[in-house]
């Protein structure tokens, strides 16, 4: 299925449907479906469109169909599969050196002839920005002269009115003046660490975490000391406040939801003790949200600022995973240290590029952001639930995976003693590119662990690629 | 005369031979010049058109008219005045903290309704970047979907390619693969200085220095040594020796031609000079290239790193003052330390925006960019000789003004104890923007120097704040 074209949605609600049933145990493995005429009878659907969605559902392996006897539960559901235990990171602060062995990586994710388990980066078909590039082909002819100047360091204001808009839906109140537009995510997390650390200091951060936010601590020459963190619950509260209690730590970097790669969320009330710790503490919080909008429920998680709009919060964000990652587009909101926030935006860049800020205020304000947003959360939650039972079906018993309730990213982990960068090498001597676990990690931890992306489109050569993944793992670990 | 209509050959050359008359002394002040029906005799012209030129050199301040006598030479020629004298900065390496005192000048440079004589940002109108924008609108149009990703960190292959081919006409020979694609200069000399420095490390510059440099290196945390400069010649080389026999410097940083604010060109000789003392004591030079284009004659200046291809250069430069500061599009280019460069630009801000990019190289593929340079090379040059003689009638006259053969801003020097923030805070209330002295350096010198900017189509209000000026610096000094 091509997922450009959105599929009929009674026919996905009967995949839907079946799949709640296996995932509830109601059907359990080994179990016979319903006949296809009985279940076409009973939800009053024609027999064709039954039988398309058991046929799907065969696809995804969630039913496997036994000769002239009909449609049974696979052996193995994806729900067996044990979450990733909880990350026990040494409690020390470690300097940080992950650049070298990331180039490889990056260079092999970025080339379209490797099967792109790679990055995360989202399918430009799924992104679908026809809009806004329709907006800045406007704005250009429109508006180019008027554009052609260094803006303001702040940015286009009607943006950071349309940010703010959309933060205050989210009980987020932050004026426009407390919103800064930055070169996307990263150059806001830039800023907001340049405000809060100087070189040398500790940043607290969760464990595994980005390898690019690594990134951004090794050049900033700060320490990362890492929390731990439960694929499902996220950092644990308890060893934040004895970690801080225990050293100076200048800030606390945590995704807001569904962080980078264990796709965590974590709950309301969690986030609102997460606060008082770091408050106690006096330890300033930076948020990254830039998956916060890829829940795949429609209830979008609140970040932490939203829970917390007095605490020292630097939220930091962008449209890179949602809309337009060739604009670079992010945004920063704050509610203090607004002077230092702006110095160091002029220091870093002076000002960000005029009209595909412009362009995107334009594209916010003539709506269907929302729509395209709905669009979305469906196509990746559904991309993360074939990935899920592709990966259940191919790769050793013994792997645990997360189940990742929004973004792109699935995380695995092995038996101790598998060495996940055996099997980069190998793989992408098959030109199939994934992230190896140790990426994540300013220690020697997760070499057991790998990154999977469910961003792309979803195609047989995906399929294929992370079957023969788990082929290569079951070879390394005989 | 508006800029954006290209004035009349013939006209034009009326004007400048009779301006180079009065320059070369061979017409002196007080006297009288040729008849109008003399000179048109000579040249070849309608009477008309000769008038036109006394008319306008009348304008200038380069003739006056005295009734039923003719035109005689203004008895104040620019020419007379001295430049500004060479710089002595104090021989320690000092701290940076000029944010604050910016914030104010920047928020009135940025505002129309203030006369521009502050930021250095050219006028929409002479960089007439329509052709760009198009390339922009027909990029968004055709090319959205396909530019939809995080490009490349080093930039757009073909964007490379072309400032590549660029460099190699002055004798710059660096491949498309050293060149990376930046957010501005400024985020080149982020870059640039991150791989050579690291905070608490002295950096030498050249006294005064453009205030956004300073802003960087206070953010970076590092400090500033300052070097003895002349207006004519540039930085004092034995000094520059003696400066850094007795300390460790990290990098030298200084333009390559027309630096910012005195307009400074060093020739080729004491390039080579400067470069083989950095080589012998070991110290890396980054050069600022942003406004070598804008060269009043024809004959653009060679960087450093055209003289010298195997020295040590890390040459950062930008397309914002000369074609589109709107669009954001730096460059660096090194013949060393790729794979630090690589990282720091990911890890600032992963890449840059992809269509904007796309754009600039099929500007620059399409030709033309050549003949907008020598378009806005007459024009920049003709606003500093408007700005001269208006100065030159206007200030007091102990006042010192460069003489800049490029670039376009002009540095006054007043005499000791005059205070240029005085002088900001009368203007700002009437409505004039400048920059007082005192931004451009570190130590606590320059409060007698005052900053105009050249870059704004000359027009008769623009005239008018500059005679203000006069008039407001006379009270001042009275």
């Amino acid at each position: 299925m091509d997922q450009r074209t959105p599929s009929p949605p009674l026919y996905e609600a009967l995949v839907a449907r079946l799949t709640a049933l296996v995932d509830d145990d109601v059907l359990r493995p080994g179990m016979r479906a319903p006949s296809v005429r009985a279940f076409a009878t009973q939800h009053h659907v024609s027999l064709t469109t039954a039988l398309q969605a058991y046929r799907l559902l065969e696809d995804r392996g969630v039913l496997e169909a036994r000769p002239k006897s009909g449609f049974y539960v696979t052996q193995r559901s994806h729900r067996q599969r044990a979450l990733p235990a909880a990350s026990q990171p040494p409690r020390r602060a470690n300097p940080v050196a992950v650049s070298n062995p990331l180039f490889s990586v990056l260079s092999y994710a970025g080339d379209p002839s490797y099967a792109p388990l790679g990055c995360a980066i989202p399918s430009a078909g799924l992104l679908a920005a026809e809009r806004l590039d329709r907006q800045l082909a406007r704005c250009a002819r429109v508006h180019g002269r008027q554009y052609n100047i260094y803006a303001d360091p702040h940015g286009d204001a009607e943006l950071r009115a349309q940010i703010s808009a959309r933060a205050l839906r989210l009980g987020h109140a932050v004026p426009p003046d407390g919103v800064l537009i930055t070169n996307g995510c990263t150059e806001a997390l830039n800023i907001a660490l340049s405000v809060t650390a100087k070189p040398g200091d500790t940043v607290a951060i969760e464990s595994p975490t980005y390898f690019g936010l690594l990134q951004v601590l090794e050049a900033r020459g700060l320490r990362a000391l890492e929390l731990p963190t439960d694929p499902a619950r996220g950092i644990d509260v308890a060893a934040l406040d004895k970690a801080l209690g225990a050293r100076r730590v200048a800030a606390c970097l945590l995704a807001s939801s569904f962080n980078n790669p264990l796709g965590t969320r974590t709950d309301d009330a969690s986030k609102a003790a997460i606060i008082r710790v770091l408050a106690r503490h006096g330890v300033p919080l930076i948020e990254d949200d830039i998956y916060g909008d890829i829940s795949s429920g429609d209830e979008r998680p609140r970040p932490f600022a939203a829970i917390a709009p007095k605490a020292d919060i630097i939220l930091c964000s962008s449209f890179s995973k949602t809309i337009a990652p060739g604009y670079r587009i992010g945004w920063l909101a704050a509610n203090r240290r607004h002077d230092e926030i702006l110095a160091s935006k002029f220091a870093l860049s002076l000002s960000g590029a005029a009209l595909p800020q412009k362009a995107m205020a334009d594209f916010l304000k003539s709506g269907g952001y929302d729509a395209h947003l709905r669009r979305i959360r469906k196509a990746f939650a559904d991309n993360i639930d074939r990935m899920r039972r592709t990966v259940d079906r191919s790769f050793p018993r013994e792997t645990r995976m997360t189940d990742p309730k929004g973004g792109f990213v699935l995380w695995l982990e092995l038996p101790a003693g598998f060495d996940s960068d055996a099997l980069y090498r190998r793989a992408i001597r098959e030109r199939i590119c994934f992230v190896p676990g140790g990426l994540f990690t300013a220690t020697s931890g997760y070499r057991n662990c790998l990154r999977l992306s469910c961003s792309h489109d979803w195609d047989a050569r995906i399929e294929r690629s992370v079957e023969r993944l788990g082929e290569l793992a079951h070879e390394l670990l005989a």
